[in-house]
């Protein structure tokens, strides 16, 4: 970076081209008046606390002088960028970019080392656009940086359908944005897990005499991102972690949707972060003062402490009447204000026009992150050779690829071994699936001797110890889910883990349905899956959870029934989350794992697992009533069952252990385990039967939980809410 | 209050009982030694951290006098009836109660006014355990103040079949206990809402001349609460309303499930409090330090803001040998360990043991609260005669009755009227309810201007205008919605509203259950709730929800067609908020809405919405085909419908608004709107399929969005997704 930056500073003294630049101004009390120049913002005289920023881009007008034009059009481009493309869709948010511009060319052009041509070199500084609705700015910087995915003609297909330019950053749609982001929180709490996957591997893998992993992570957020509980978590996180290399430039413009946020938002937000253990700075003039900007960030890697520089800005800067006011947080300029917008910048460029100038000054990004790729690759290649077992773990993460027979590690049962609840044999998978998986690792949000998640053989990744792989995450479900989401998305090789009571999966529903959507292979392992978790009571007991996440797309829900689906369910969720699926996407997968033990059944197997639904009794026979069962459910119809083949009928149980991987299969293999014309079905499983008919029919029965639970002994709340085999045999019954 | 706070104080010589008071310890340096006495807590030396506490202990001590009995009796009748309700359960959290044992004392005893015998008294304070985990300290207290829900036999049933004493504090179980909590974070959420709520009472009805509203809310949270996000969110409102009248307790004992704090939670949640606004306290000992506790409490409520109290406690306080570990937080003490406390802190009565001079000294808040109930009444009384028309408001909002003819503010539509989204709608119902129902009141979490949530008859309710009715929460949805479940437990004639998109459910869907189950008449307002919102895309798009939802317990999903469904769904969830209900349980409502617009159809009807399900188009006819639709696909349905008419076949349309009130209707009237022997069905809604199953049959088609949606103009994804006309009268020709 030091050429290229150095040639970048020099244009610090154009730094007054980005003002209201038309405008002369006269400094007076409390505010700059315009001469002669286009109108003002709205709100004249400035508030109090913006009119420090008025003021100084009056006193830096005044200090423009010869050859500021380059900056000036290179920031401003993103500005016209971002307000054009948000015209042609009628629809987005302009006032973001136009505010964000300096900073974010800064980073992009200064700061950041990427290569524009390999987007997923695996040493590239990350950004996230925490503030996701700003994606103009994203994808205009992309642009002038020389991502092929995105074209000028991209651009104007902004929010289009199958445009490579969506509505928010999409990094399954468009190459070179590393997380999705939109609803707010999402970003920074991914760019902690950034930052801590860096944190990881270097010090797991960098030696005295190589470093083969070395970046950044930056994060633009804004007011609303920092109201988020989710954002709270996540920067406590940061700050006990200390993820120095990881750098939050806040875009503090006082403007939300309701309006200015001094109408719900007065807290200091700094001093939240400094109690948080970050290196918090305040850039006052973020319109103007990029020497400014520059010293912040400079300061900010220096520190140890993860960076949080708050950056007061204009919203929609430059726009003379729509400047500083919700009306252009979220909606397109139009016509008149774009024409105003140009008048007010000296922007005499046409719609979507790029000065040729300007991706010149650019292609010092590409240039610059060529060459640091270059360097790396040699410096990873003197590293294979003599670090060879190291490079091989290394590059194993680099990799999607999973290593041969790493699905050997996963023991089988059978009946003879001891009962055990399903959590527990969890932990014998983690444990194994660690010892081949390099990339493997995680934990739980403070519940790890309850979701038994420990990798005995590693200790915790901490502050001090960032090379171990058990992550403690405290009492934060909600970033717990998006830091996995961010280190799934860091390397192809990484899956993380992360863990609570199924029932908190209410604490985190966007962080899980983001890596759906996303295509982060994040497992979600989650204990305590039914009322049969017991005196802790109906706060603590999943009823409509497993409903409400098979109606979820894209995404795995697995509820395994004893030690052999457990490790079926290790097997497909690891399968999936590099993508072995029938699309080839990458997908999620959350497992409900029991407080309870239970029996390892004799005919349950991993690979049938990966079926989806299976016969675990009864065999070929042709039934004449079909149980349908899942997890701590299983024996239990196994046991009905019997009892019903006792009176001379044949009975089938189906442990339908995942529906989505069912739903995968052809018609004829999810015929022959559920066939069309044996209607009598009973469906058992501790939780709601909502759903249900899918299986069992208008004619069949459905036996589950439709209320919430209740705090009292698991066996009794099953007795109490009829989860029994006398209810089982009985449903069958009334349909033979 | 005065007469027994005074009484009481002159026990605070006393505080010393409270130690491990066999010990006759020597001060040395960095700790205190036991000097033949039982056991010290397991760490030992102690932590720098601790040292303070333990050394303050052994000062404490060497003061002991005459005449400590008393306190000393009252604090550890507390700490062995939760350590003997525990053992019992043999399951439970003894360590919180054990510590926290001598500020929720001063609580109940000294400071908190209220009635054991009027639970439901109007004025009370209110009590809040944040920290719900610790419930057996809540439930001791509640029976040594009085309350008649709370039992000795109620102690010995903990956490058992029925019992009214439940895992974690139900307030629909235990009369007395205001708000259920267990989810970490939401006490503290509810806390300010019930904060709130006194707020803008005592601003809206208390006259120079005339106080009628007048408590505080106090709530003791942990280091869980505080690790949450909805904590911080809840926080920053907190301190941005100014609620000083909110008083909490932090429990700072530093352990965790995981083990000691200092593993994943090492901010500085003080200052963190100082920066949302907070009056911030520490007391450094809050074993043994009475007085420190009381002058804390007596500052908090002289401050203006709300105040954080800092209480560093010992975790199982008196215990030898589990003290200060993660062994007491949730597990039972056992028999030996129990001993051992039993000896350590010279604990000479039976299990469940009450000294009958600790019933004595616990009359005083029965005493104080009958008064203070008396001297209320006598005020109420004066103010129905001086102030008739304020006091006929506040009393509706004290009541759970409706004012008569409410109902009649919901206006009726015809297709003459104007096609609007059903959010504008929503305006219209939220304007109109405002007026007629006094308790009414609700906002967005930054979205007024998209939710349409504006009460365009009331200013915002903001720290120097609590009066006002319109709540702007801020990007908070979580917080949101468990402050709105506060206020709704606040009162019963309350009815909040809250609001954000539909999709942001996932950020509050722990506090949408919350309300379900601790039947708080929320109703949340739920805007753009589907792919229909367009371009904003995927992560802003709803697919899974619907059929999330309509899977949870107690909850009403609705999903208004036009302006008559949407007066529609306002009526059934005001009259459901109320418990007009089947069971006579309060139901919250989620009012799934649209961003676009949709035609008044002509045989809708506000009064029809109650029934769940209900003709729309066909009338009696039996038909050949059933379509079932809902909100924004209705009129699609329709005109599908019309096409098959067209063909010679008879079409019904089915409006299935409610899932949940269509099965609260007897099987008549449901086999009346879908007859059984009509299987040619179709299903319409732009949403997930899942569970259509139910009303569709085996042989009929959902049609749905069963994947992510995209970002584009809502019609070309209605049109890419296979959301049309076409499309449904394609899948009722298969059929027929």
């Amino acid at each position: 970076m030091p050429a290229a930056a150095a040639a970048a500073r020099k244009l610090s003294r154009f730094q007054a081209a980005i003002l209201l630049s038309a405008a002369s101004c006269t400094l007076r009390k409390g505010g700059c008046r315009s001469r002669g120049g286009p109108a003002q913002p709205r709100r004249w005289p400035p508030r109090a606390g913006d009119s420090h920023l008025l003021r100084k881009q009056c006193q830096a007008d005044q200090r423009m002088g010869a050859g500021e034009e380059e900056l000036f059009k290179a920031i401003n481009t993103i500005r016209f960028l971002s307000i054009d493309g948000v015209n042609k869709a009628n629809s987005g948010h302009p006032g973001l970019p136009m505010g964000c511009a300096p900073m974010a060319y800064l980073l992009y052009n200064e700061y950041m080392t990427y290569n524009p041509k390999d987007p997923l070199w695996p040493n590239r500084d990350r950004f996230v656009l925490s503030a996701g609705h700003g994606s103009m700015l994203q994808y205009s910087l992309m642009h002038l940086a020389g991502y092929e995915s995105v074209q000028l003609e991209d651009l104007k297909q902004f929010r289009q359908w199958g445009s490579k330019t969506p509505g928010h950053p999409e990094n399954f749609e468009t190459l070179g944005v590393e997380v999705t982001t939109g609803p707010l929180g999402q970003g920074i709490a991914n760019a902690v897990g950034l930052a801590a996957a860096e944190k990881h591997l270097a010090a797991r893998f960098n030696k005295p005499d190589a470093t083969v992993v070395d970046h950044y992570t930056y994060c633009i957020l804004g007011d609303g991102c920092n109201m988020e509980g989710i954002s709270n978590e996540a920067a406590s996180m940061a700050g006990h972690w200390g993820l120095g290399k990881l750098i939050a430039l806040y875009d503090d413009n006082r403007i939300s949707i309701d309006g200015h946020t001094e109408i719900s938002f007065t807290e200091d937000v700094a001093a939240r972060f400094v109690a948080l253990g970050w290196h918090v700075q305040h850039v006052k003039d973020g319109n103007t003062d990029l020497d400014g900007l520059r010293a912040a960030i400079d300061a900010a890697k220096k520190d140890p402490r993860p960076s949080f520089i708050k950056v007061s800005t204009l919203i929609g800067y430059g726009s003379p009447n729509k400047a500083d006011t919700h009306d252009v947080h979220g909606a397109p300029l139009g016509k008149d204000e774009t024409a105003a917008t140009r008048a007010n910048l000296k922007w005499n460029y046409g719609e979507f026009e790029v000065p040729p100038e300007v991706y010149e000054l650019f292609s010092n990004a590409q240039k610059k992150g060529a060459a640091a790729e270059e360097e790396w690759k040699s410096a990873y290649a003197a590293y294979k050779d003599k670090y060879p077992e190291e490079y091989a773990e290394l590059n194993s993460i680099y990799s999607s690829a999973l290593p041969a027979g790493w699905e050997d590690a996963l023991p089988t049962f059978t009946p003879e071994d001891k009962a055990l609840a399903t959590r527990l044999h969890s932990q014998t998978m983690l444990n194994a699936l660690a010892n081949v998986l390099p990339g493997f690792w995680g934990g739980s949000a403070d519940l790890a001797p309850s979701n038994m998640t420990l990798m005995k053989q590693f200790g915790d990744f901490q502050k001090d110890t960032p090379e171990e792989r058990n992550l403690r995450f405290g009492v934060r479900e909600h970033a717990m889910g998006a830091i996995c989401n961010g280190i799934a998305l860091h390397s192809p090789g990484f899956i993380p883990y992360c863990a609570t009571f199924f029932i908190f999966t209410d604490y985190m529903r966007s962080a899980i349905r983001m890596a759906a959507l996303s295509q982060a292979g994040t497992i979600f392992v989650m204990t305590h899956d039914s009322i049969g978790l017991g005196e802790d009571g109906p706060t603590h007991q999943p009823i409509e959870h497993l409903a409400s996440f098979r109606a979820m797309p894209n995404i795995l829900m697995l509820r395994p029934g004893d030690g052999n689906e457990t490790a079926g369910a290790y097997l497909a969720a690891v399968l999936n989350a590099k993508g072995k699926t029938p699309s080839g996407k990458v997908r999620p997968s959350i497992l409900a794992l029991s407080r309870q033990g239970m029996p390892n059944l004799p005919t349950t197997s991993k690979e049938a697992v990966l079926k989806g639904g299976y016969i675990v009794h009864g065999g070929d026979a042709k039934p004449d009533v079909i149980f349908i069962a899942t997890g701590s459910e299983l024996s239990l119809a196994i046991d009905a069952a019997k009892e019903i083949e006792a009176s001379g009928k044949v009975a089938r149980v189906v442990s339908m252990v995942c529906w989505e991987l069912f739903e995968d299969q052809d018609e004829s293999y999810k015929n022959s385990i559920l066939p069309p014309d044996v209607t009598a079905r009973v469906s058992v499983e501790a939780g709601s039967t909502f759903g249900w008919e899918r299986y069992v029919g208008q004619k069949g029965k459905a036996i589950g939980v439709d209320s919430f639970g209740a705090s009292a002994p698991a066996p009794i709340l099953y007795e109490k809410y009829g989860i029994t085999k006398a209810a089982a045999v009985e449903a069958a019954k009334a349909q033979l």
